[in-house]
C-alpha cells in the first residue's frame, strides 16, 4: 500500500458582495475537475469560500447577515459540489459560514453562528467539522479602522477543539486535522494537532495584505512572510503536512494576498499558488515523511516537559515579569 | 529615555576535548572587547561556551566528567570574564555545565547536574539563572549512533520554569528572557516567555550539522533552516527579539553548523554570523518594536483560548485520533 497521496490547494480569487453562491460553486467546481484531471485526491478551499469575506461589513442587527450562512450541507446552491466530489470520487476541504440551532452552555437551544470548515468524503458523507477557535478581529463597529474586522460580531468562539480523524484518502489512512485562517499562527493550533498525530492539516484563509488596525509599521512583503512562516514553523514542529488555500485578489475594493502553499513536515514549501485569482497547487505527499521527526527530535513522549508547561493553559493574556535591582544600585 | 539597545551574538569557534578553560575565557574576553568597540550592551554567548560540547563523550563513570563542570561562578578560571564585564560595563548571557549541591524532590541534598546559562549585570552580579527544559538526546550508549549525544545522561532537566526578569541595559529596561539550544524548537517554551512580556530571549546552542539519530532523511541544509524557522517564528509569534549564539565548527572531529542570528520581532533575521570562527553579529534592538505584535494579532488577552488547549499540558506524548470509517463501506 501505497503512502503517498495527492493533494491540491484550490484558491479563490475574489468573491464580490454581490456574486452569489452560484458564481462561487460553479468556479469550486471547476477546479475540482481541474484538480482531478492533476492527480489531486485531496482538495482544499479557502475559509468562507461559498460567499464574498463579510466580515468586513458592518450590521447592527445581525439577522441582516443570515444571507451569508448555510444552515445545511448540501443545500440547493451547494448540491452541484457535492455531485462534482461524487462523481470525481475527491475528499474536500470547505469553509463557510455555519448558522445552527443547537443548545449553549446554559442549554438553551437557540441560532448559532461559526466559523466552520468540513471535511466531506468521496461518497458526499461529512467526515468531520471544524469551528474557528482563533477569532480575530473586533465586535463593535471600530471607526478607527479603514477597514472593519468584524468575525469576533459574527462568530462564536468555536466549541470542537481540534479534531484529528484517521480517515482513508484512496487505499491510505491519513490522520486529518483542521485550521481555519488566523488559527495558522498560533502553535497552540498546531501542537494540539500534533499530539493527535496529525500527518495533514488543512486549513482555508481570507488575510488582507496589510494589517489594519494602524498600530504600527508592518510592511507588505513581511504579510506573505509570517503566514509562511507560521505554517513552515507548525509543519516542522509537529512533523505534519499542511495544504494552505487563500482566497485571493481584490474583493470589494479589499486586497487579499492569496500565496497557497502546500508544505511537507520537514518545513520546505513544496507548491505554491503565484496568482492571485483561482488557482491549483498540487503535491505528491508521503506520509512516512512524518515519521522522522516524530520518532527522532519531535518524540513528544521523551522530550516534552509539561511541568513547565503551566502558564500555556493557566495564564490567557501575559503578565509583567518581576523587577531586578542592582545591590550596587542604579547600572 | 531611548528603547534602543544595542546587542551582540559572539559565537564561538571549536573548543577542543584537550583545551582548558583558560583558552575558552581568553577567547571570550576578546570578543567581549570586540562586541564592546562595536557598541554592544548585551552580549550572548553560546552554551557550554567554557569547555568541548562533552555530551558526545560516553563516560560510566559521571563522577569522570566532574572536570567539566562549573560549582561555583565566578571561579579563579573565569574571574578574567567577570573582571572583563564589569571593566567594559556589559551585561552577559554565558552558558555552562552546573554542579550544585541542593536539594531534590525527595528533600535529600545530593550532586546535581544542570545545563545552565546565567545573565550577569554589568556589576558582575547574576540577574538570574536558567536550567535547560528540553534536553535531547539518549542516557545509556547507543552502538546504533555514529557519535553519542548524553545530554540526558549528564544533565537533569531545569526546575526553573522559564523565568522571565525585568533588568535595566544602561537606562532601559529590558524583559529578558533565556533559553539553551534545543529549547528553540519547541513552541512551548517561547509562548512560556511571551506571557511574561518577553523582549529579549537570549540563547547559546551547540547544533550538529547533521540529524545523527539515523532514521531518516534530513539534509544538511535544512539543519540551519530548522533552527532559523524555530527561532523566527517564536520572535514573531511573540513579539520579540532574540539572540542566538553557536558553537561552531569541527570540534573533536564534530561540526557544528553555526549561523549564530539576532532576529526581531517581526520574524525577521537583522544579523547573521557566517563562519565556522569566533565571531560577532551585532545589531540595534528598538524595543518599541515589541509593542506592534503584542497589542494587535497577538494580543494574546484577546484572542487566546486556554479551554481549547487542555492537551498540551495534559498529555506529554501524542495519541492516535479516532478511525473514521464510510457508512458506505470501503473508500
Amino acid at each position: 500500500m501505497s503512502n503517498i497521496i495527492t493533494v491540491a490547494a484550490a484558491q479563490l480569487g475574489p468573491i464580490q458582495k454581490d456574486e452569489g453562491r452560484d458564481v462561487a460553486v460553479a468556479r469550486m467546481v471547476r477546479l475540482l475537475e481541474r484538480a482531478h484531471q492533476r492527480g489531486a485526491q485531496v482538495v482544499v478551499f479557502p475559509e468562507l469560500a461559498l460567499t464574498t469575506f463579510f466580515p468586513r461589513w458592518y450590521h447592527e442587527d445581525l439577522n441582516e447577515v443570515d444571507h451569508w450562512y448555510e444552515s445545511e450541507l448540501p443545500s440547493a446552491a451547494t448540491q452541484p459540489l457535492f455531485d462534482a466530489i461524487k462523481k470525481l470520487g475527491l475528499t474536500v476541504y470547505l469553509g463557510y459560514a455555519e448558522l445552527a440551532f443547537e443548545a449553549d452552555e446554559t442549554g438553551a437551544v437557540r441560532k448559532r453562528r461559526f466559523n466552520t470548515s468540513v471535511v466531506i468524503a468521496p461518497s458526499g458523507e461529512i467526515i468531520f467539522k471544524y469551528r474557528k477557535v482563533h477569532m480575530p478581529g473586533h465586535v463593535e463597529y471600530a471607526p478607527a479602522r479603514k477597514v472593519q474586522h468584524l468575525e469576533k460580531r459574527y462568530f462564536e468562539i468555536g466549541n470542537l477543539g481540534f479534531p484529528v480523524v484517521r480517515a482513508p484518502v484512496g487505499g491510505t489512512p491519513v490522520n486529518m486535522g483542521m485550521m481555519l485562517c488566523n488559527d495558522r499562527r498560533w502553535p497552540e493550533s498546531w501542537r494540539s494537532m500534533g499530539l493527535q498525530q496529525v500527518e495533514l492539516v488543512m486549513l482555508g484563509y481570507n488575510t488582507p495584505s496589510l494589517n489594519m488596525e494602524n498600530k504600527g509599521f508592518e510592511a507588505h512583503h513581511l504579510r506573505v512572510f509570517h503566514s509562511e512562516l507560521s505554517i513552515q514553523a507548525g509543519c516542522y514542529q509537529n512533523a505534519t503536512f499542511a495544504v494552505a488555500t487563500a482566497k485571493a485578489g481584490n474583493e470589494d475594493g479589499h486586497e487579499l494576498f492569496g500565496h497557497s502553499v502546500i508544505v511537507n513536515p520537514q518545513g520546505e514549501v513544496m507548491a505554491r499558488t503565484t496568482t492571485w485569482d483561482d488557482a491549483l497547487a498540487v503535491a505528491d505527499c508521503d506520509l512516512e515523511m512524518c515519521r522522522l521527526g516524530r520518532t527522532t527530535i519531535f518524540n513528544f513522549a521523551l522530550h516534552r516537559r509539561t511541568e513547565a508547561y503551566g502558564r500555556i493553559t493557566e495564564q490567557t493574556g501575559s503578565v509583567e515579569p518581576p523587577v531586578w535591582t542592582s545591590r550596587e544600585g542604579s547600572l
